[in-house]
């Protein structure tokens, strides 16, 4: 055993967007599981319920009926955690430092259909939630420096009602993460001529190990530094570096990406797959940033099978994150399952 | 509206030990809550089970037998995420980089008895666990630079096995979370002639508003910049940078605090709070370190009951973390419980 193999030996790996390292313990996968075991979502839901307060039409829980909606609807959560009239404080003492942070909160219902997610929409009903996130990306940008897009599937991801939706927070101030990714993606700018995610892209394609799924424009791959079990990285094949610049084709390409990739995640344990994902791009501040490349990211829970997740609990919290299986081994188990929904082949 | 009140407006808080922001949203935690209900774990253990893999005498997964013991136990972890005879490997490809890790993964059996965790200890059986600590400090850190010692307790932080029970993790190189509280706290060092910790503490002292207990020796306060909703930090009151340094009066009250501070957990929903715990301090590199302050973090999951937690999801995970009450009034909510465990009190 003197010659390193990814598939047995303990290493780390670096994430070069946020410059952290994940340990990837792979042989650690055959370890037997006694722990927690999750709860299945089962049966089908109706397309309509009539106790949803997302359905169209139905009274929410401060008293404002939905529109009869058709497509996607948007509107302000009804517990917005960021909200625009907030007044302005800051202090600046090193060990007590806080500001005052103005924004907004949103939610985006996918469609009326109370019992449809993403990989069972049609390409252009996913087109259509495309298109929102371009319009709501476009309206909040003008005001708000950061806009983020993003949803939580599943209760298992904290989402409180199982209606298909996502959401949108704008806030003045870039967040933490964003502001890691934008110094990394400048430095490598700086030093190649050429964005981080561009060079990358090229690389993966060439190499195909942690291709899952691709059409002409985007390509989902497992990244090298990937933390979650199955989590992928949604990168385009052209230069972009925000939501609000993608073309009318490449808006439909992407309804397609984001269809084949939810697939294969349902697929993969033959259930709702649970997972957060959402977009980074450039921030709304009036420049250009040529160093950064427009992308999403899907971060599921789930390790072993519909009941059993990954837990980043005491060493992941404390020192660094800890994987089970390599970057190269997901892609591979989510490339071998079937590309048609599983509910339709049955 | 127009004078900023903490408890009703959206702020955030700067964490500047790891140089990351929160967002406190303190008006959300009116917000009603529909989705995902824990199972709380119910009913007296026995304090032997003889299925269980931890408990003295009994025969573990690979075979091997536990000791009779009576105080602490450690053995190797059965699928230990670190091992010491990996290969040396390296890449510094900036968009693969790479590097094999060499270390250990041990678990630490805190008592004998099955159904007894840390705040149903005796002040001297804790401090036996404090001993262990110090020991295995003591061994681990003559090779590895790092040595992470937690605890994940409770099912729904990946806890496999109820038996009381912790972890210690060896490895050579600095895990990211540390890389960053060492750099922190080296350029705080170089500005102030003073240790971070150390400042925070006595600002801490002074204003009393987010201390939950404290003894001559030690401090547990719910930092200013807390991430989950019951976090709490637990600080020395005298320098100390790592815990082999510990005289054996300071472990004793340290094992006091201990207890102080987990019977309040309990008592906050009546129920075995779940919790990831470990500690931080200075690296065993053979330099001083007089930047470290040696500390102890409590993440707890739960926010509004004994089986409603808190869930770090979308937002979270793309932008910043994001947190439903104030510190202060998390603080206050830990000191009005009983300092008696509710166990006794029935
Ligand atoms: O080592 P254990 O108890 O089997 O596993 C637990 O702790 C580890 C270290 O925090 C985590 O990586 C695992 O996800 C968790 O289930
Ligand atoms: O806004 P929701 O759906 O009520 O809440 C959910 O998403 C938020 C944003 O990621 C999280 O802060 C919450 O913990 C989660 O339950």
């Amino acid at each position: 055993s003197s010659v390193f193999d990814p598939t047995e030996h303990p290493h780390r790996r670096f994430n070069p967007l946020i410059n952290e390292w994940v340990l990837v313990s792979p042989h650690r996968a055959k370890r037997p599981w006694q722990g927690q075991v999750e709860t299945l979502e089962q049966g089908q839901k109706p397309a309509y319920d009539e106790s949803c307060y997302l359905c169209p039409g139905n009274t929410r829980i401060n008293g404002e009926v939905n529109d009869n909606y058709t497509t996607t609807f948007v509107f302000n959560n009804d517990f917005a955690a960021l909200k625009p009239d907030t007044p302005n404080a800051a202090s600046d003492d090193p060990l007590f430092r806080m500001q005052t942070e103005q924004g907004e909160s949103r939610v985006i219902c996918f469609s009326p259909d109370h019992s449809k997610t993403i990989p069972q929409l049609s390409c252009d009903e996913i087109a259509n939630v495309v298109a929102t996130w371009v319009d709501q990306c476009a309206e909040l940008g003008q005001q708000y420096q950061w806009v983020q897009v993003f949803e939580n599937k599943g209760a298992m991801m904290g989402c409180s009602n199982p209606h298909p939706h996502g959401q949108i927070w704008a806030q003045q101030h870039l967040p933490t993460l964003i502001e890691k990714k934008q110094s990394s993606q400048q430095q490598y700018f700086e030093r190649q001529q050429a964005p981080l995610l561009a060079d990358y892209v090229r690389r993966e394609l060439a190499n195909q190990e942690r291709v899952v799924v691709a059409n002409d424009d985007w390509v989902v791959v497992v990244p090298y530094w990937a933390a979650w079990p199955f989590e992928t990285l949604l990168l385009p094949k052209f230069n972009v570096a925000r939501m609000v610049d993608l073309s009318e084709s490449q808006q439909s390409s992407l309804a397609d990406i984001l269809k084949q990739i939810t697939i294969r995640y349902d697929n993969l344990f033959n259930c709702s797959f649970p997972y957060s994902m959402g977009w980074h791009g450039a921030p709304y501040d009036g420049q250009e940033h040529p160093e950064w490349t427009l992308h999403a990211s899907f971060f599921p829970p789930l390790l072993r099978s519909a009941t059993v997740r990954k837990f980043m609990v005491g060493y992941e919290m404390l020192a660094d994150i800890q994987r089970d299986l390599t970057a190269e081994q997901a892609a591979e188990r989510l490339r071998s399952v079937s590309e048609t929904h599983f509910s339709e082949t049955r």
